[in-house]
């Protein structure tokens, strides 16, 4: 790969940010059902709201990840491709929240995250197994092998094959050359 | 890090979706400002929408990004922290277009990416330079050296650096031990 520019050397995509409702919830979406590792959680205690930061390790292989929590920190901020879940405290027991907005119906805005999954079929045959909610299912619609699940708020996510997703693609004539 | 469970072994977090009214605007920022690579784009003719898929070439080391598109579609569709941007054509001409939602005004959702860099004032610095917006400089509030910049959209980016927040979060025993 091209070398990043002086000016912007060293920039990280480190993450992507997603309120939630219930952090229990969604921690046992993301670990158990996805596979990601929960790298750092913090509590602001003060202002009523947790932070955690999952993400998948072999995006980050060859390292380790510190047991002291003031290096795993300095870990944590550094790498590519977190995601954030954002607790603000007492709304996994609150009666009168409305849930958060997925950005997928008016006012649109954010869509989605993207897996890459060795195979796209066997990983949905498990989601289904696991009771995930799905958009789409690999073979429903024009586009084959290629599906959408729900998280437990609602939040899209795509799931993809890279050789799958770009036969599909070359299919339509859609690459850019 | 520990190795991914069996059944999601592979799976890597590729991207993070969001829909923008004008793509020479998006590129010009994402590639000029932030410093990203555009990997691939993707035009659908028939839906009439186009897709750019963005990173940090660093996050990918030692690779090649291929020349032929097949090929570097199916690298980018395996990339991890990918930025990708959805353009349905027109709404950059169509003056009732109402722009698109942020996710941080009800309702909200999805917060905002969040880039680690280097040096945060240096960074900030050339934003201002740049006429880049800011939601916080750094030191606005008591986070300081932590700063939140707006794409053209308006969708939120956070501007951290590793070592500076995590001292700003031990500074409030917020930290999870």
């Amino acid at each position: 790969m091209t070398k990043q520019a002086t000016e912007t050397e060293g920039f990280v995509l480190n993450q992507t940010m997603l309120r939630v409702r219930d952090p229990a919830i969604s921690l046992d979406f993301y670990l158990q059902v996805l596979g990601m590792t929960l790298y750092q959680r913090v509590d602001f205690a003060e202002m009523a709201f947790s932070l955690y930061f999952l993400g998948y390790p072999a995006s980050h292989e060859g390292q380790t990840l510190p047991d002291d929590p003031i290096q795993r920190s300095q870990f944590t901020f550094q790498q590519s491709a977190l995601l954030e879940l954002t607790h603000n405290w007492g709304s996994e027991s609150d009666e009168n929240f409305m849930g958060y907005h997925n950005g997928n119906d008016d006012p649109r805005g954010y869509g989605h995250i993207g897996i890459s999954v060795p195979d796209v079929y066997a990983a949905c045959a498990r989601f289904e197994q696991l009771d995930v909610e799905f958009i789409k299912r690999p073979d429903d619609g024009a586009m084959k092998g290629l599906a959408f699940i729900k998280d437990p708020d609602g939040y899209w996510i795509e799931i993809l094959n890279a050789d799958a997703i770009t036969a599909l693609i070359e299919d339509r004539g859609a690459l850019y050359h």
